[in-house]
């Protein structure tokens, strides 16, 4: 078998901060072999309350970022700049690239039994639907109920995950979710599976509720396969991450989230590229 | 008297976002006269989670945007902006900039009985300490409290300002300074005025609760009379809106705060400035 020549190049990850961080966590543990360059737009986050051209902006420079990096494939590990940038990136740039809708999509339809999903998002992304289209395009039948829940994000993002203010205003947002008989519920933005298990609470086990990064980084196993570029130098992995602001908080963040230790992260001026 | 010829320019306002408007606000009643060109950033908002360099290189950024609306004044809108950055585009450009730290330390230097002053802001506005470094030097003896409060600015771009759930937050933040015995409160950030009969029940009559918006107006009048470039033009005031983010969004939120009706609000790209 011919030694690919691009396999020892890292996979860029990015999201709009901290959040992605549960993404690129499954990808460390589903594919151990491969290195990692991680930007967290930081200077830019939250992308929920944005719009769409922005998104894009966003999503194109950090792309080139990237490419600055020599990465083989870039994994969209946010929610927002998956359902509104992804379609147009993918033209553009000459570059696999995979989102987490519709992995999330698809685990949500393998899941369900009675063809009810519901989807937790930011703004931006039930506002564009994308959940709602990917799913249909998998099972036309499936009836999906979206539900912006702007608050987790900040929730996640102050260290207010375990205090007993979230579990009010997941109730704000989600107690007319729970009184439909969905049975599947996909945590649509990388932040809310820092807020799984009190979702989890929520709805009981009557509702599966879905992470996106698992299926994420089993697409990118497949895709690296595809392509033949996966990683089989036999090295141990190597992790960077990036930011646009804030490099030593995002390193503490990371380390709560991470079974890795993240010893610095970089800070560079994203508007310049 | 000379006219003078800069007059009809309008004053640049700027803020991370929406919360500016309550100082627009302010000035509009106080300076009827005078003309306005807002700007809110709001893709990058919020600054008070983010680092000094950046607010210095969106502040920069913004000044040279208002510049090409030949502003004949700026106002920093915005405390975190304030705090981190007007000392360094003061010497930086060559136009009278008004920041709403003084004005607000002023205020509550005045107001204070004890020399026991409360101040609560953002992470980076309370982490600068600008605000004591002011209060002292304008009342050495002064002891100042200050207090980071992350979570209201989402609270209020999200719409929970009369919510019960703020009243929970205003506790979870604000019970150590209640236990104080300060006798005035800074509300350190643009957004707040917004929560201000909330946090006024919650101190009670016992704390008065300084809103710079009001000193910074002054500020501004007393700078324009300085330079003799106040409009007596006699003519109506005209105001303009600029996003880099969201438009219409922002008119929504700013028809709510405003007593004008803010028709439209154009979309620029910040990052060209």
């Amino acid at each position: 078998m011919e030694m690919n020549s691009k396999g020892t190049a890292p996979i860029g990850v990015f999201d709009s901060g901290v959040g992605g961080l549960t993404v690129a966590r499954e990808i460390m543990r589903q594919l151990p072999q491969e290195n990692i360059v991680y930007f967290g737009d930081t200077a830019r986050v939250p992308y929920g309350s944005k719009s769409k051209d922005n998104i894009i902006r966003f999503s194109r420079q950090i792309i080139r970022f990237l490419e600055t990096k020599d990465v083989k494939a870039i994994v969209i590990a946010c929610n927002t700049a998956s359902a509104l940038a992804l379609d147009t990136v993918k033209e553009e740039f000459d570059i696999p690239i995979v989102g987490v809708i519709v992995p999330g999509a698809r685990a949500a339809v393998q899941a369900t039994k009675n063809g009810k999903i519901g989807v937790a998002g930011t703004e931006a992304t039930i506002r564009s639907e994308t959940y709602t289209k990917v799913i249909r395009q998998m099972k036309p039948e499936a009836s999906v109920i979206g539900k912006p829940c702007p608050l987790f994000v900040p929730l996640v993002e102050e260290g207010f995950a375990k205090h007993k203010i979230t579990e009010e205003v997941i109730d704000i947002y989600l107690s007319d979710m729970r009184k439909t008989d969905i049975d599947t519920m996909i945590l649509g933005c990388t932040h809310y599976p820092l807020l799984r298990s009190r979702i989890m609470e929520y709805f009981g086990e009557r509702v599966h509720i879905v992470n996106p990064a698992y299926e994420t980084a089993m697409d990118l196993k497949a895709v690296l396969a595809e392509q033949n570029i996966a990683n089989e130098s036999g090295e141990s992995a190597t992790y960077e991450f990036y930011v646009s602001d804030a490099a030593e908080k995002f390193a503490h963040f990371a380390n709560t989230i991470l079974p890795y230790d993240v010893t610095a992260a970089k800070q560079i001026n994203i508007e310049e590229y």
